[in-house]
C-alpha cells in the first residue's frame, strides 16, 4: 500500500477529484479482458502531459509501479497491476486536437477511441485504416501500446504503419517528442516505432500524431464459400499474385463453420470446409472489375458459392457470418483461450491442419478465424476449467501451438501483444541475446522499473493463462 | 594505428585475402559521396555473419572502431572512418538468398545493391518500391542503415515499410534476430524499426527480410508546368485530396527550371515557374480514367501546358527535364552543399519563398527540387568554397535552412540521415531529453562506443559540412 503522504502528493497533482484509492474504483480498474483481477492501490485520472510528468518523477523516486490504461479491453494482460501501484487511466485525455486535412494527419491524446477517430476523419472524406474488432471501445493509447491491427492490414498495414510522432513521458519524467509531421524523417534512432508496441513498458503515450489517408470511394463485399481449407488458402495466394491486395480476406475454418452452423441460420452450403469474406475498396468505377478478376481468379479452386453484396446493407448481412462466431463459440465451452498467432501466408493451412490434430490430440474443441491475407489467426481454444487437469492440459495445448507456430516461420502474437498472458512463452520465437537487447533498452529507459513491471519479459512472475470470455473478439 | 596482433586476428577471422592495411585500400575507402576524407586504419571483407561477430567482439574487447560500409554513396558522412578503427566493406555478402513469391518476401544480405533485387524481383512480377536516386549503385544495407526514401515514397512509403526482419550483430558481438516473415508480429520491442534509420551505430545488419508487393501492371507519367509554384503546391494538395495517390510528385521550382534551361533544350514555356512529374500506376485499364481525373483536378491551378507519355521512351524523356539538374548545377558553382529537408505537404510554397529569400540575402545560389507528394525537398546550396569567407555563409545558410525547417513543423533530414554532416544541427529539432533519450540507447547496446562512433549525436567532434561535388544526386 502507498502511504499517505505519496497519496496526498498525488492528489496535489491530478486534483483530489481524480485521485480515488475507494474499493470500488480499484476494483473496477483491477481487470482487463484476460479476466485477471490485480488490486492497483490508487486509480489516477490525469488531464495533461505535465501532470504525467509529474506523477512519474514522483513514482520513480519512490519506485512505485505505473500502468498506463485505457479501456482495459486488452487480451494479454498489459494494463494489469500486477504488482500493485498506480493505474493511470488516460480516458480524460480524449481529445481529437486537430484533423489537417491539407497534410492527411491527425493530432491527438491517447485516450480517444479508435472509432470515434475514425468516424470524425471520414466526415472529412479521410480515412484512418487500423481497426482493431474492439475499434468501438478501445483507446488510441492503447492501440499504440500494443501496435493494434485487424482485418484491413493486408492492404493497409497495421497501427505502426500510421504512427508519425509521439509525444512521451519516460520513466523518469521527461517528456520526449518523437519522430513529427512527415512521413519521411530519419532524424535520430526511430523511437516513434520504439515505443509503438512496447506495451506502456517504455514511458506513457500523452499526444499522438496520425497519418491519414484519402477515404475510399466504394467498398465491395464477397463471401465465398469453398469445399476444403486448401482451396480457400490457395486462393489468398492467387489473389494476391492476381496483383489484387484486397482490403480484407477473413477466412473461417471448418471448425468456425459448424459453430456458427449451430448458432444461426446462415444456411451455407453443406459441403462449405472454409469461409472467404473478400472485401476490395477504390474507385467506384473500378470496384466491378476488379470482384470480377477476384472471382475468376478463384473459380478454379473449389468454390462452393459466391455471394456478392450490391449494397451495404447486403454487405453487413455478409459480416453476419464472420460476427457469429464469437457468441456462438461460448455456447461450446465456458473459458476461451483466444490466442493470436501469425504465419507466412502460405502456411495457413498446414497450420491450420496441426490445429486440427492438436484439437483431436488433446480432445479439446480449438475454433479458427482470422486475418487469411497476412497469415494471421486467431485460435481459439475453448475448455472447461472447471474439469480436473484442465489448466495442465491448455498450458500443454498453448505450448504446442505456440512451438508450431514457431516451427512455421511464425510469430505467437499478430496483434494483442504479449503481456503477462504470452511472456512465459516469449522465448520459444525470441533468442536470450535478442531478449538481452530488449532488456537493456527496458533498462537504460527505466532504470527502477517503474513502467508497467512484470510485462513482456519472461521473468514475468505472472504465469496465469488468458481467459477471455468477454463476448467481443477479435 | 592498430598493433600487429590485432591485425592477425583479424586476418585469422576474415582470411588474409578479406583484409588490407594498404595506403591504396585504406584511401578508396575513407570517403563518401560528402566528398570529406578520414583513412581507416584497416579495411575487413568479411563474408559472414559469424565472422563479423567475432571481429565485433574482438573490437569490442579492444575498443575499435567499426564503421559498416556498403557502396559508400551516402550524402551525410555514415561511412567515414572519423575516429580510425575498422572499415567495415559489406559488398561481398551481396546474396539475394531467397524471392517468395507466394508470400511476397525477399531475403537478402546487405551488400544486394538495391536495383539487382529490384530487377530480380520485377523478372517474377514482384514489386520493392523504396527507390532512392543511388538505387543503381547503392545498398540495400546501406539504405536500410539510413532508411532511404526515393521519389515513389508517397504512395509506396520508406524503407523502413518494407523491412520485416533483420539479423543484426550487436555491438559485442551477439546476434540477435528481429522481426519475422510476417507484417503483423508484436512479440517484445519493436527492434527491426530501431535499426532501420540508426546509421550503423546500433550493430551491423547481415541479413535481411523484406515485404515484397505485386508489380503494378502499368504507370503512366505526365510533365505539367505551372506559371507559380503555389499552382504547382496547390495542385499536389489537390490531386492528394481527389483520393488520387500518385506513385511520384516530383517537382522542381524556378531555380532549378533556370538551370535546366541553360543546360539543356527542353522546350520548357517561358513563364513556366515550376513543374511536376506526376506518375499513377495500377491497372493498366484504370490508368487513363485516373490520369485524367488528375488533369481536370489541376486544371483551374495554373497549368501552362501538360506532356502525357504514351510509351515508356516518352516516359523516359520527360524524366529527362528532371534528371538533367544534377548535371546542369555543377555549371553554378564548383560546391555543392545537398541538402534533405522535409516539411508538412502544405508548408512547401512557404519553404520555397523562404528559400529564395535566403539565397537572395546571402547572394548564394539555392536550387530547389524533390519529392513534393511528401515535403521532401533537395536543397542544393551551390558555393565555390575558394572564395573568402565563403565556408561561414555556407554554415550560416544552412543553419537559417535548418531553422526555418523546423519552424515549419519539418525535419532536417528526410531520407539522407544525420551522419557527421547534420549532427551539429540535429538540437534545432531535437530536444536534450529526446537525445537523451536515444544516448542511453546508444550506450546501452554499445558500451564501448566501437559502432560508428561520433555519427548523428551533436557532440560528433566533426563539424565539416558535406560537399558532395558527385554528379549522382537523389
Amino acid at each position: 500500500m502507498l502511504n499517505e503522504n505519496i497519496i496526498r502528493q498525488l492528489a496535489e497533482i491530478v486534483g483530489p477529484e481524480n485521485l480515488s484509492v475507494a474499493s470500488v474504483d480499484r476494483l473496477t480498474h483491477s481487470f482487463d479482458a484476460t479476466q485477471q483481477r490485480f488490486l492497483p492501490d490508487v486509480v489516477l485520472h490525469p488531464g495533461c502531459t505535465e501532470e504525467i510528468s509529474r506523477i512519474l518523477r514522483l513514482a520513480n523516486r519512490e519506485k512505485i509501479p505505473v500502468i498506463p490504461r485505457g479501456a482495459g479491453s486488452g487480451f494479454t494482460g498489459g494494463s494489469l497491476a500486477i504488482h500493485g501501484g498506480i493505474i493511470l487511466v488516460l480516458t480524460r485525455m480524449n481529445r481529437i486536437l486537430e484533423i489537417d486535412t491539407d497534410n492527411l494527419i491527425a493530432v491527438v491524446e491517447p485516450g480517444v477511441v479508435t472509432g470515434d477517430l475514425q468516424r470524425a476523419v471520414e466526415r472529412l472524406g479521410l480515412f484512418y485504416p487500423p481497426d482493431p474488432a474492439s475499434k468501438d471501445f478501445s483507446t488510441l493509447g492503447g492501440n499504440i501500446a500494443e501496435c493494434a491491427g485487424g482485418p484491413r492490414c493486408i492492404k493497409y498495414g497495421v497501427t505502426r504503419d500510421y504512427v508519425l510522432g509521439l509525444t512521451v513521458v519516460t520513466p523518469t519524467g521527461s517528456v520526449i517528442h518523437t519522430g513529427g509531421r512527415t512521413i519521411k524523417n530519419v532524424v535520430g534512432y526511430d523511437l516513434t516505432r520504439l515505443f509503438v508496441g512496447a506495451e506502456g513498458t517504455l514511458g506513457v503515450v500523452t499526444r499522438i500524431t496520425l497519418r491519414l489517408l484519402p477515404k475510399p470511394e466504394a467498398r465491395k463485399t464477397m463471401l465465398v464459400t469453398f469445399d476444403s481449407i486448401d482451396g480457400a488458402a490457395r486462393a489468398v495466394s492467387a489473389i494476391i499474385r492476381g496483383k489484387i491486395i484486397p482490403t480484407t480476406l477473413e477466412f473461417m475454418d471448418a471448425s468456425a463453420i459448424a459453430c456458427v452452423r449451430k448458432a444461426a441460420s446462415l444456411n451455407l452450403p453443406e459441403a462449405c470446409q472454409a469461409v472467404l469474406i473478400i472485401e476490395v475498396d477504390g474507385d467506384a468505377d473500378h470496384l466491378d472489375a476488379q470482384a470480377e478478376r477476384v472471382l475468376d481468379i478463384i473459380a478454379p479452386l473449389g468454390v462452393l458459392e459466391t455471394r456478392i453484396a450490391a449494397t451495404a446493407e447486403q454487405s453487413e448481412a455478409l459480416w453476419q457470418v464472420r460476427r457469429a462466431i464469437s457468441p456462438s463459440l461460448r455456447q461450446l465451452n465456458p473459458h476461451k483461450f483466444n490466442e493470436d498467432i501469425v504465419v507466412p501466408r502460405s502456411q495457413v493451412p498446414e497450420m491450420i491442419r496441426a490445429l486440427e490434430e492438436i484439437s483431436k490430440r488433446y480432445a479439446v474443441p480449438i475454433i479458427n478465424f482470422g486475418h487469411a491475407g497476412d497469415g494471421n489467426i486467431h485460435v481459439n481454444v475453448m475448455v472447461d476449467l472447471n474439469l480436473p487437469d484442465m489448466e495442465t492440459t491448455v498450458k500443454e495445448v498453448l505450448h504446442e501451438i505456440f512451438r508450431t507456430t514457431v516451427a512455421m516461420n511464425g510469430s505467437i502474437s499478430g496483434e494483442h501483444g504479449i503481456g503477462t498472458a504470452k511472456a512465459p512463452f516469449i522465448t520459444l520465437e525470441l533468442t536470450p541475446e535478442t531478449l538481452e537487447v530488449m532488456a537493456a533498452i527496458k533498462l537504460a529507459l527505466d532504470p527502477n522499473n517503474i513502467m508497467n513491471p512484470g510485462k513482456i519479459f519472461p521473468s514475468s512472475p505472472i504465469t496465469h493463462l488468458s481467459r477471455a470470455t468477454d463476448p467481443s473478439t477479435p
